[in-house]
């Protein structure tokens, strides 16, 4: 941004809890006055989407005036839909940051793989954008956000104080359902390693057909006290860095030392 | 496996293309007579589905009668539903391994985030089954499979055949679309660094509305000589070993010893 210093910073804002949710609609208030700032959001709850994206049919967006002032459009695709409309057909240009959020429920640890709030931050950075997804640990519809609006603004503040933001800054921030003071601070983390028990509900319709419902119980296997879920326990906000580069490295040179595939 | 010696293994296959597709065929043909094979696919194709999940309607599943003597399930769920179908639902225990595919098309680079085979793939892996996703880069409903079936025979062979296959073992494996005489070997490969440039087709329906389909390019911006891209360029099959710990280890430590967020 060194070279745009009177420009104003254009903030691009999407969720995958619907464009209505009260967790967006704290994300919009929380950042009001450090730039520009365009919603782009799903018409519809799309939570557990993780990456998808429309290929089968097509999309629609319309522009809504939820806002007030502020330029807000839905659509009917995925949260990564949103992320590339937005920067394809809205805002025509690169926004100077994008954010997520705020996600009714946690995100940390393996939740990142299947957030839907997490893949939209995650197609902002694959498209050279610095993305935050930001997420609290109460899944109401009616959650208290007041604590988390303090934390947004707080990290993106500093974000955009950067002279040049990382175009690779893509940062998982997961924030503890407790008010304000009784948050610790903020902790950088790795992803913990954990992962959902599932087990299906089997349940029979009105016709005498099985169907199925997924539910799971969480399972952290991770003991170390660098990650998310243990700064969460204890009160802290979690800051865990993302990237899109999937290799296992560590596997890579094993392989490429063992006589498999030779 | 030291301790099953006389235990046939269980191989789950699953694919995003849909149960009926040539590729989940080939790939059911390619591994006969090496396990107990137990395919569990979608009914409808989940191509770009990523690591999507079900969570706000039931899962349907039907058994099949098209494979022959191979017990086979449609579910009316994501790829990743159907993995977790299979280990809670029908099989009642992990296989020893997970195959998925064959893709018709390509999943090497960013593709790996975007698709459904892998995100399948990925969810076994999570849940401690070795794993690996097959693709071919012929997108074809016909495409042939004739060489992709003798390669997913010699890897899934060598992979049985270890003593103890890594839990954490989770391949994205894609083929080129030439005879196998043409096929120059094997590379075990990192991720190569590309992205889509989207471009989204404005078009008017018949009531006037505008609505959007996704098109895009692919890019490669990775000039590296051990990328999938690189090696599926010149003929061979890439490897590129997977990991769902999305932590960037590189920025963490730089964000610990910057003074964001102290």
């Amino acid at each position: 941004m060194a070279n745009k210093k009177k420009e104003e910073p254009i903030i691009l804002i999407t969720n995958d809890d619907d464009i209505t949710s009260k967790g967006i609609r704290s994300l919009v208030e929380a950042v009001k006055g450090l730039g520009k700032v365009v919603v782009v959001a799903p018409d519809k709850p799309q939570s557990g989407m993780g990456h998808a994206i429309t290929i089968g049919s097509p999309l629609r967006m319309n522009k809504l005036n939820i806002f007030g002032d502020i330029e807000a459009w839905q659509t009917s695709g995925t949260p990564v839909d949103c992320v590339k409309l937005a920067v394809d057909k809205i805002l025509h240009r690169k926004p100077t940051i994008c954010l997520s959020g705020i996600n009714h429920g946690a995100n940390h640890s393996i939740n990142v793989i299947y957030s839907g709030t997490m893949s939209a931050a995650m197609e902002a950075s694959i498209e050279g954008i610095p993305s935050i997804g930001f997420s609290l640990l109460d899944y109401k519809a009616d959650a208290d956000f007041e604590a988390s609006k303090h934390i947004v603004r707080t990290i993106v503040t500093e974000i955009l104080q950067q002279k040049t933001p990382d175009k690779h800054l893509l940062l998982n921030v997961n924030i503890p359902a407790v008010p304000l003071k009784e948050i610790k601070g903020i902790k950088i983390c790795k992803q913990a390693y954990a992962k959902y028990d599932e087990a299906f509900d089997e349940r029979i319709d009105p016709q005498g057909k099985k169907y199925y419902w997924l539910t799971g119980e969480f399972k952290n296997f991770d003991k170390s006290t660098d990650t998310d879920v243990w700064a969460l326990q204890r009160n802290y906000v979690s800051v865990v860095p993302v990237q899109f580069d999937l290799t296992n490295y560590t596997l890579k040179k094993q392989l490429e030392k063992s006589k498999l595939f030779k």
